[in-house]
């Protein structure tokens, strides 16, 4: 399948539309396919077709299809979204602007949108630490996936992994069979990660856990050479000697696109929603991934429901404007 | 397809299981699913297989299938959930108890199914007025369904519909190309039915609006002969002349079974839920239109979604109780 998707054949180009739906994963395929049954123009606009769906390969928990590659989804997501005439276009959004009763869209490549209403589906990216040397070091020490990078770290002295959830424990398990030791490094004191996960952590003699300690800066030449932590609970600062730091600091969605019309977001930066998928911003709403709804099980069946429910929440309140302009009179 | 489903043996058979589904529609599909992915024992015992999908024929509002028809979608269904060696057992729930830390429930057919939690899918049934005459006349001139049986009141003189939502508004504009007077009954002054469809009711110069009354009485000998009526505003009673009452008064989960547990539901019947489909009642959760959630908008998709996250509820609520059991010593 290709993954060609449409794009704005000049840098001036503009659309005007019912409502724009941002991302193009299951969510937004979900919010376009409802979106387009209700009869509304819409756009979709995405930097990656697919999303999340792109980071597995066989799919087997979508309800009706046994067994489906990735790819083959996304397929069919698309062909039925399609069939209803609704384009998408490969494009980041990057800003939303209220513009009197509705939006003003501004895609990297310079298309203008303007839209009724807005809904967002844009997932996740990974969360970064936002110290310095984190960037600079990416690739050269800095990693952010234990299982992608652990076998590089082959008999290194020492690494450490940063987080206290799932992926921080089996990060830290996997490394100790690699690394001669492992710090782990937690802000908090206790990990909310699974017990079982915890416990395995706890019976590797080359890990040692460093709790209620931040990582503040990482240290390096061409690469990695340690990082800067601090206690605390003690204020203490001191630096460990790593050839390796794993962030392993979980997801957020990707939100300063939009965050000038205030929307309200919870602790974790998770897009808080209600009702159907309305945000506290009137005529935005967001479905999927990012939002705070069963945050802890994001799956393609729940990602495509919000979304469907976000269109007919687009569709109430886009109705409710069509009937305000004909009863106001234009301006002479 | 065959609708032929698994039927119990013999009166006593009994089972024991992590969750019981109760339901056999799509919010009771997506709960198998990933109740058996999360590898909990799982039994689903439901009268209609396929739920409300067997009053539609065509559907193409189902993320991935562009158009399959609705017994093709259920066959794909119960053929997924069923290649996890989930059983379907076509059979009512009686009853459902306590019964320590989980629950006892009671089939029709007499089968005892002990379950750690359960998950309640099932769906809505038609509201009744639960008025004398009511169940007397159904068939003979009370009617639930204005669109199927319109026609066998030509030329009569008189009908009356009850309700103040759209189907009712639907069913008396109907009704008025047949009938030479029609009186819509509302127990409110305002109805909560769509502006458009409001209006086309009052344009009927042969439908009269009777308001903020209630039926209290369907009269008849070998069929229905009229209403008795009250005034919520004036108390005043009075009997009206009609053929044919057509009750367009909605839906709502039927929940006998299972309210000695102390279910909380909302004004309209339908089961509160809350995080991850939880009920107030501990290892009950409930999932698709029987719930409070997005109850202006019943699609497969939301259904099989909320009926996945109440699998993850329940995944959780199991697993904390097996905890729990390993870690009280068990009594000598």
């Amino acid at each position: 399948m290709s993954l060609r998707l449409g794009t704005p054949r000049q840098k001036e180009e503009k659309a005007e539309v019912d409502v724009l739906i941002i991302g193009a994963g299951p969510a937004a395929f979900g919010a376009a396919l409802y979106s387009a049954r209700y009869k509304m123009s819409v756009l979709v606009v995405g930097e990656f077709l697919g999303g999340q769906l792109n980071n597995t390969s066989e799919i087997e928990n979508y309800l009706g299809f046994e067994r489906i590659s990735a790819s083959e989804l996304i397929g069919r997501f698309r062909k039925h979204v399609e069939s209803y005439g609704v384009k998408i276009i490969q494009d980041r959004i990057s800003e939303v602007k209220r513009d009197g009763e509705g939006f003003l869209a501004t895609t990297k490549r310079g298309m203008k949108i303007r839209s009724k209403a807005v809904i967002i589906a844009i997932g996740l990216k990974r969360r970064t630490l936002g110290v310095p040397g984190e960037k600079e070091f990416v690739g050269r020490g800095v990693s952010y996936c234990s299982i992608c990078d652990a076998a590089l770290f082959k008999d290194a002295d020492a690494v450490a992994v940063v987080g206290g959830g799932d992926s921080a424990m089996e990060g830290a398990t996997l490394l100790s069979s690699y690394a001669k030791k492992v710090f782990l490094i937690h802000r908090r004191s206790e990990f909310r990660a699974q017990p079982i996960l915890v416990e395995e952590v706890k019976s590797k003699p080359n890990i040692e856990l460093v709790l209620d300690t931040v990582v503040t800066e990482i240290l390096g030449d061409k690469s990695v050479t340690g990082i800067r932590v601090k206690n605390l609970k003690t204020g203490e600062e001191r630096v460990i000697p790593v050839k390796g730091v794993f962030l392993e600091i979980g997801f957020e969605p990707d939100l300063p696109f939009i965050q000038n019309l205030g929307l309200e977001t919870d602790d974790y930066g998770f897009i808080k929603v209600h009702g159907y998928m309305e945000t506290n911003v009137k005529g935005i709403f967001a479905a999927g991934d990012c939002t705070d709804l069963w945050k802890a099980f994001r799956q393609i069946i729940t990602a495509a429901a919000q979304g469907s429910v976000a269109a007919h929440g687009a569709y109430g309140y886009v109705e409710e404007l069509k009937l305000k302009d004909k009863k106001t009179p234009s301006s002479p």
